[in-house]
């Protein structure tokens, strides 16, 4: 997709620090962070939204698990605690057209969760 | 787990109206919830949390958003927008040790989630 700013970062059109990267998936700093810690993981392939996961394309979403549990660990939030949140569509406050999952912690974080 | 409520609400003995299940999945309306629709999305399977999601078994955190995707077109809040939210540990607002997913929606959903 040309004109997302998260295939942007996949393809390296716009720069930004990583945090994790393999063949599949991206991680990087959420850029106005509501938590000490508050990364964002993405699928380097282009899905715009979880209402375009299915029974075909789903393997990615649980891949991303894992490597969240593993980033929680080593960011040294995994035994206090974090979240996971992923936003689609307008009321669920999604801001970029391409699946990502925010993972907060370093705080306690409240219910509701928005 | 003998003494998980998730896992008794599995196994039948605590009773709640189910939205969906087959052999993998339950969904059940949270007793508690925080916006019009407020699902809860469980494996049938007891695993503690998202510290517990690895390369082996991260299959079914897949799937369960590929039913959330259904229950989402189904309860009609796909158009508008929805958020799925998964707490982990304490700071993480995790009150049952089993993972389970929330679904939200019906409302527009505040920024920062919690």
């Amino acid at each position: 997709m040309t004109d997302c700013i998260f295939c942007k970062i996949v393809n390296g059109e716009i720069k930004t620090t990583l945090i994790y990267e393999d063949d599949k998936v991206l991680a990087f700093n959420d850029i106005d962070p509501q938590a000490p810690v508050h990364i964002l993981v993405i699928p380097k392939e282009h899905i715009s939204s979880i209402n375009n996961i299915n029974e075909n394309n789903h393997e990615i979403v649980g891949y991303i698990y894992s490597i969240i549990s593993k980033l929680a660990k080593e960011k040294g939030i995994a035994d206090k605690g974090y979240r996971i949140v992923s936003n689609c569509g307008q009321e669920g406050g999604q801001t970029v057209d391409h699946l990502h999952f925010h993972l907060l912690g370093g705080r306690n974080l409240q219910w509701p969760p928005g």
